[in-house]
C-alpha cells in the first residue's frame, strides 16, 4: 500500500482522484490539502465520499507530503511547479495534473500562461504522461506532466495517422466539444446552469492553451512541426469530450484505417477502437478511464474524420494520472480503474 | 464464483445489473436472454461494457437459465411469475426486479396490475428484498421480491417514524420526484429529451402501481393499515429519486429524530442518515447503492418532513437485487458495491 | 406610450422585463440602470435583446428615473425600498418585483431578511400585486410589491379552496419545484451546470423567506391564520415552478372542485383550470405569462392535491410585473403579454 | 388576412407554426390536417397553444386545403410531393417545410431520399426559400422549398466568403451540432431522455442528407461544384443548431473579413454579424427567427472560422416558412417574426 498525498483536492479533478482511489488495491490517500477548506472534512464537501474516505483538507506543507510515495497536484498553472520540485528533490514521486510541465518549450510555456516559469530543469526532467506514446519513460519519471483534457482525445485521435505520415501535417482540424466540468468549480457566470445548460458555443477560437501542447505532440508524431486550427466549444453536459479531427490524406488511394488503428492501439487497456462505422458517444466513457475512437473516410474522399471521446475528468485528468502512477510503481495499469461507463 | 443470469436484459435495469456484475469477485454472468435482441452482443448494445463482458443475448430457456445458481428477472410485470415459478421448482435461486411478487394481496395485486396472478403459492412464498426490513427472511429465501424504486426511498424514510408510532399513520404523504430512467429504455413520446427535459410535471395523481407496494411495506411497520398520498413527478434527469416524506407527529413535544434515525440505520451499509440540517441531493449517489436521509421539523412544528434520495437503478433496482444476492448467498453484503457516487 | 424605468436590470427578471417591454404597444424603455455594468450595452450583456433595444446601463439616480412614469425595481431585497419612497414622492408610480413591500407585517419582515424596514409608510401605501386577487386596488396604486414566484403558484393554487372554506387551514402543505433561474445570475458554486443538473435536492426546509408571504396571503383568503409547511426544491431546468399542493377536506363528502376552480378564474387571462385528471407541465408555460392548474382528489380521498405551475421568470416575476403596468394604466390586461409558451 | 392550411401539424415544425402564427398580424390558421390525430384539438396535444388556438386536426384534403390562400407543408419527405402540385394547380402557394423540392437535381435527390420523384415539373417550379439569396423569386413563387435546418446555418456562414472568391472550393469543412428537436417528435430510443442528455456524438459521418442540398447552395454562390466535408453531431439540447465552418483562404494576405460579413448581411433583418472576436451561443436565438454569425481568423493564419447559431425550428424551419409567406404576400418581412429569444 503506498501513500498518496494530493493537493489541491477542492476542485473537480481533486475529488475525482478521491473516487478513483478509494477502491484501488494498492494505494491510499493520506494527505489531502486545501489552504480555503482547512480542517473540513472531504466528505462534508462531497457527500458521495461519505463511507469512502475519512480525510480532512490540511494545509500543503512539503514536510507533511514528503511522508508520501506519491503527490498528485490538481491545481491551477503556477502553483505546482515550486513545491513540485521541493519534494521531488525529497525524492517523493509527483503527478501534476495541471500545466505546469506539460510544454517543453518554457518561452512557448511563458506565452500561454503569461508568467514566468522557474522550474526549468524540472520541466526538462519531466515526462508527460500520455501512456499510449511515453509508456517506458513514465516507469522510471521522477515528475509526470499528465495530458491536458482536449489533448489527450485529440492526440490518441491523430497519432496513427500522424505516425504512418499518412496525412498533411499543415492541415489538421480539431473541433473539440467539452462538457462544463472541464472549467473546473470556479463560480463564473457563464457557467451556471441557467447561461450553460441548453445552449451550445465555441470559445477561444483566437487561441486556447491546449493548442500548443497539442501541437507539441502531434509534431513529435509527425517527426515536423505541424499546423492545427483547434476550436473548443462549451458543451451543455457535466462530463465528456468530443474530439472530432480532419485531416487529408496525402495519397487519396484506398487505405484500411480501420485495420491500422486497432493496430496501434492492440495493447492498450484504455484505447478502444470502434467497429468500423461506428459514432462513439460521450457517456459510453462517462465515469470510466477509457477513450473510444472511430475512424471514417466520408465518400470515399481524401478527408478523414477521426471521432475520439473521453470522460475529461478521467482519462483526460485524474485517470489518467492513476493510470501514471500504477505504471511508475509496477502495478498493474488498469489497478482501481477497471469501471465501467455510467450509462444510462 | 456463482452464475449467475438474468432474463430480460435490454433496459436499464439489465444493464445496470452487467456494470454492478462485472466487478463482483464472487459472481459471473453466463447467461443473459432476450428474445429481441437474440445474437446481439450485449457490448454492441451498451458500449460502456465494451471490455467488461463477452456476452450475448440468447432466448430465454428454462433449461439454459437452470444452470445457474441464481436468476434476475429484470422483465416488466407479469413476465417474471411463470418462469420464476419453473425455476425455483428446479432449485434456482430467483430475484425478480419487477412487480409480480411485490404485493402479498393477490387481489389487491390484480387490480393495480390489470390481470390475473397466475403463482400465488410463489407469492406466499416469496420474501419481499429490502434489506434493511427483512436481512434474515433473505438469507433463506428461494424466490425475492426486489422492491420498487418509489418503494424504497419512501419507506426508508418513514419506518423510523412509523416503527416507534410517533406520527399519525392516517396522514402519511409522499411527495416523489424521479428522474425518467424510470420509465425504462422504451421508446415513448413523453420520455424523448424534447419532451422530459426542461420541465418537471406530476403525473398518476390518481393512483400509481406503487402505492400500494409503499402502503403495505408501511402497514407493516405501523402495525395497522395507514393512509398515504402518493404523488410521483417526472424530473428533468436521468437517474434520482427525490422522495420528501410528511408526517404529523402523534405528540408534538420535543423528540430527538435525529438521534431516532441514525439508531435505526446504524448497522446498515447502505443508509446514511446525514447531519442534522442537511438536504441530501440525488446525484450524491448517482451510480452507488445508497439511500442517504435527513430529517427535519420546520420551524419546531408537528409536521415532520423526511427527505431521501437513491439512484433509482441502483438501491432502487439492480444494486438492491445484488445486495439480496449477496446476502442470500452468504458473500460480504457490500461485494461489488463499495461504489462512490459519480460527482460531478 | 409611457416611459418605463428599470433599475437593477443586469439580473434574469431585468432582461425578461426586456424582453417582454420589447414588443408591448404602449410602453417603451427609456432607462435602465446598473451601477456595476455603467456605460454597457444591454444587448452587448444579453445578445437575444440586440436589435430590439438600443439602451446603456446608467447609474441609478431619481433625477433621471422621475423622469418615466412608471420604474420598476429588479433589485435583491433593501435596494428599492428608499429610492421607491422618493419616486412615489415625485408622482412616479413604482412596481417592486423584489421583497420590499410584500409583507405587511414589518417585524415579521425584519425577522425574515434580517434588516431594518425603513419605510413603514411605504408598506402600508403598497398594494400585493397579485391581479387574481387585489385588480381593484392595483388600479389606482402608486406602489406595488409584485408577489414572489412561489408564493404566486402556490397562493393560485390554495385560494379557490380557502377562499370557500373547503379544506382545514391548519394542515396545508406546499411542495414546490423551482428551476435554478429563480437563485439569479449571481455566480454561486450551487447553481453551476455541474452542481445543480442531474440533480434534485430540497433546501431551505428549516425555513424560506416565501413562507411569511404565503402564509399572509392564505391567511386573508381564509380569514383566519393558517399553518403551512413549505418545502422548496431545486430542480434541473432554467425555467418554471411545479407548486403541489396539500389540503384536507374539511368535509369529505361530494365536491364539484373542477368547477370550483374554473369558476374562480372564469374571467382570469392567466390562469388557465386544466380539463379534470391532467397533469400542467412546467414547459406549456415557458417563456409565458400564465399559471396552469389542476386540481386533484386522489382515490377520492379527503386529501386534495392541486398541480399549479408557472415560469418563474415570467408569471412569477416579470410577466406579473408587466400585467400590474397595464392594469394601472389602463391598458388591455394582455398587451405584450399575449405569448404562446416555448414547446419544446 | 389570409387564410392559412398547415399539413402534418403534429410534429415540432407544425407546433412551431402555430406558435408563430398566433401572432400574426396579417395570417390566421384556418386548417391544420393530421391523419392520425383526427378530431383532437391541438391545444389538447400541445397545451402551450392553450388559449392561442381553437383547431382540431383533420384529415387532409386538397379540396378544403385548396380554400386557403396559403399552404404549409410540415411532413416527411415524400409527403407534400403530389399534394403540393395539386394545390399549386388550383392556385394555392406552397410552402414545403420537408426535402421534397430542395434539390434540383432530381437523379440525385432520389439516390438520397431512395425513393423516385413523381414531380420533376413542380421541382423545377419550386423556388429555394433563402431569403438572403433568393428574395427576388420567392416573391412570385408559387412553391417554396423551405431550406433545412444545417443548410440554413451553414450556407449563412460560407456564402459571403465563396461569393468573394476568397477561400478553397475545394476543402470546406462544416462541422455542425444540432439540438435533439431536429429528429422531430418521433419516438426513437436514441433521442429519450436518458439516452441523449448528457451525451455528445457524431452521426452520419458517412452521409446525411443535407450534405448534397448545402453543396447545391454553395456551388451556386461559388459557381462551380465545392467539395464539403459535413460532420453533423447530436447534442444534449432541445433547440439550436451551432455550426463551425472551416475555409481556407486562397491567398493569406489581410483580409477584412468582418466588414466583409457586415456588408453582405447589412439589410438582412434575420441575420445578425456579432461584433469581431465574438462566439454566438444558440440560446441567444432560442425561439428566435435569426442567424448570429461571427468569423474569426485564428492566429492570423489562412484558415477561417465561421460560427453560425440559429434555432432549427425557427429560422431553421417554421420561422423561415414564414419569413417566405411574409415575402410572397408583401408583408412587412418581420411580421410576426419580431420575436426576443429566450434568455435564460
Amino acid at each position: 500500500m503506498i501513500k498518496v498525498g494530493i493537493v489541491g483536492g477542492t476542485g473537480y479533478t481533486g475529488v475525482e482522484l478521491l473516487r478513483l482511489l478509494a477502491n484501488h488495491p494498492q494505494a491510499k490517500v493520506e494527505v489531502i490539502t486545501s489552504r480555503s477548506e482547512e480542517g473540513v472534512s472531504v466528505a462534508d464537501m462531497y457527500p458521495n465520499l461519505r463511507g469512502h474516505h475519512d480525510l480532512r483538507f490540511t494545509v500543503p506543507d512539503v514536510e507533511t507530503l514528503s511522508g508520501c510515495d506519491v503527490v498528485f497536484f490538481a491545481t491551477p498553472h503556477g502553483v505546482a511547479m515550486n513545491m513540485a520540485a521541493e519534494l521531488v528533490g525529497k525524492g517523493v514521486r509527483v503527478i501534476d495534473l495541471g500545466a505546469d510541465f506539460r510544454i517543453k518549450d518554457l518561452e512557448l510555456w511563458s506565452q500561454w500562461y503569461a508568467m514566468e516559469h522557474t522550474q526549468p530543469e524540472m520541466a526538462e526532467l519531466a515526462v508527460y504522461g500520455l501512456p499510449e506514446v511515453n509508456r517506458e519513460q513514465i516507469k522510471d519519471a521522477q515528475l509526470i506532466a499528465c495530458p491536458g483534457c482536449y489533448p489527450t482525445a485529440t492526440q490518441l485521435a491523430f497519432l496513427p495517422l500522424l505516425e504512418n505520415t499518412l496525412i498533411d501535417h499543415r492541415r489538421l482540424i480539431a473541433d473539440c466539444k467539452s462538457g462544463v466540468s472541464g472549467a473546473g468549480r470556479g463560480a463564473k457566470v457563464g457557467m451556471l446552469l441557467c447561461e450553460a445548460s441548453e445552449s451550445m458555443m465555441a470559445y477561444g477560437v483566437h487561441g486556447h492553451r491546449h493548442l500548443p501542447e497539442i501541437k507539441q505532440g502531434l509534431a513529435l508524431a509527425a517527426e515536423r512541426p505541424v499546423h492545427l486550427t483547434f476550436v473548443p466549444h462549451l458543451t451543455p453536459m457535466i462530463r465528456g469530450i468530443h474530439s472530432t479531427c480532419y485531416g487529408v490524406l496525402k495519397d487519396p488511394v484506398d487505405h484500411d484505417l480501420q485495420a491500422m488503428f486497432e493496430e496501434r492501439y492492440a495493447d492498450e487497456p484504455f484505447v478502444d477502437v470502434m467497429p468500423a462505422g461506428s459514432h462513439p458517444q460521450t457517456r459510453s466513457v462517462k465515469g470510466a478511464n477509457m477513450c473510444r475512437i472511430s475512424v471514417h473516410r466520408p465518400q470515399g474522399d481524401d478527408t478523414v474524420v477521426v471521432l475520439s471521446v473521453i470522460d475529461n475528468l478521467v482519462k483526460g485528468a485524474a485517470g489518467q494520472a492513476v493510470q501514471n502512477m500504477n505504471i511508475m510503481f509496477g502495478f498493474e495499469e488498469t489497478a482501481g480503474l477497471n469501471i465501467v461507463g455510467l450509462m444510462p
